[in-house]
């Protein structure tokens, strides 16, 4: 069977985009996006996306499969790609046009910007050491600035939960972390039960911070949407930085936007058409 | 300009092919190939090869641009790939056809065999220690089963140039090899003043060979033509094979044949097609 495809990338976290919308089950299984996400072998990507029918009253339904064939609630980089593939797959690029997408996340609306960009409500965070999860504080107290000794040294670190536990600390230099020693010591330290991702911020200024992250189960990688708005969040708890901000990740920026009267967080970012191509599947 | 691409792998070394017949200047610069090859942010692989006209009566000519943008000569795998997608773009897939291909590296004649694989003539075998070049022995000698202190360890090693440097070494067990650790310190041996290729070969039977490649200035790869065909010439030279043999890489098994009336090396393998594409490159 061949199948038609887009490659989309977001900040390098790129995936092999499914036109899946005329029948609910994905074209692929997960046992054949493994190989197909091989970067020798095969396309190569971090995951394969579908674009379903939607569900629940939602305009479509998003799935994602993993390189390593697990599926993921959702993934902000994911969502932006999808957003730009249905813009284009169905016409409809009017700027401020919105799509509402069922995801294992929930419904998440991404709205395209007037800039070509995509704006993506992250939710509410959530900062108890209960909700994080950590035992860096008292169960209903928030983790700000508290002293852990990681690697060596002490580092002033506040947690945050976007969904996925993050803990972030303010340094001079993020070139200068040995990412690859302290991440990992950071991953697996007791004090987060559920192991943590943990984000590196220098602050440029008050409203751009450059951010160096190692994701929890991925290491370093080249963007993490997420831990992009936790460190606003922690920016903003701590003093550091103003409630709009740009993060600087190593594959490029995104703009974060934490509502002060809403709560929510809103994430704004590119998403990267590639190439299009077509696939030959062996049944 | 939108242009049409297919992705091909020889024993995972990957390819964007390039239908380049109408015009001897490739539609793609060095400087285009590098992000092209970004297996992140471009399409992704180890380069880009180009079929552009024939010169002084060949077929077709073959360049290959690597994703750091170097041009390489030659290249076993990707000129594997070539064939087969010259075949398939021409629709000329009879068995035992061949095509005179004109590279860097002098006219080069890939057969497409009965079972769908490419047979290509490596040349001649260099065997002495001028020709590789290496001290471990007088300039006219050939150089077998020479000890070497590599990494607090002695190695029995033979030398073969396939127009690049191979050190060949028979182990008993190719996967215990620390090859990070030492392959680098059989690169960089002083006895190798053009720094060297170096192959670690388990022999399962004398027509089946097992290899492991540091590959000088690529390190550890899936597979390395060359190499393949220095190790069965050292096999044969030191008694450990015979002159037919299948040689085991990490991204699969090439057939390596040495007449030994004409003394030319004969490699067969496969050549995979992936998947056809479309890109677009702004000028």
């Amino acid at each position: 069977m061949e199948i038609a495809f887009t490659k989309y990338h977001g900040l390098g976290n790129d995936f092999i985009l499914i036109d899946n919308r005329h029948s609910p089950d994905p074209l692929i299984t997960p046992e054949q996006a493994v190989p197909l996400c091989d970067r020798n072998f095969g396309i190569g990507a971090d995951g394969v996306i579908f674009a379903l029918p939607g569900q629940e009253g939602s305009d479509y339904t998003m799935r994602i499969f993993n390189s390593d064939g697990s599926e993921p609630e959702m993934c902000g980089n994911g969502i932006r790609c999808f957003a730009h593939f249905i813009a284009e797959l169905t016409g409809n690029t009017t700027p401020n046009q919105t799509f509402a997408i069922h995801t294992l996340a929930g419904l998440i609306t991404p709205q395209l910007t007037p800039e070509g960009q995509i704006k993506v409500d992250m939710g509410i965070p959530k900062v108890t050491a209960a909700q994080i999860p950590t035992t860096l504080n008292a169960a209903d107290q928030k983790v700000i600035n508290i002293p852990l000794n990681v690697a060596g040294q002490t580092w002033a670190v506040t947690c945050v939960s976007m969904g996925n536990p993050h803990c972030i600390t303010f340094v001079d230099d993020v070139d200068q972390i040995a990412l690859a020693t302290v991440g990992p010591q950071f991953e697996h330290h007791s004090v987060f039960p559920q192991r943590t991702n943990t984000e590196f911020i220098q602050v440029i200024a008050p409203n751009y911070l450059k951010m160096r992250v190692w994701e929890r189960g991925a290491g370093a990688t080249l963007a993490c949407g997420t831990g992009a708005c936790a460190s606003v969040v922690a920016g903003v708890l701590t003093g550091h930085s103003e409630a709009t901000c740009t993060v600087e990740l190593p594959g490029g920026c995104l703009t974060i936007e934490w509502d002060q009267r809403s709560q929510r967080i809103y994430m704004t970012g590119p998403a990267q058409k590639v190439f299009t191509g077509q696939l030959i599947l062996n049944r």
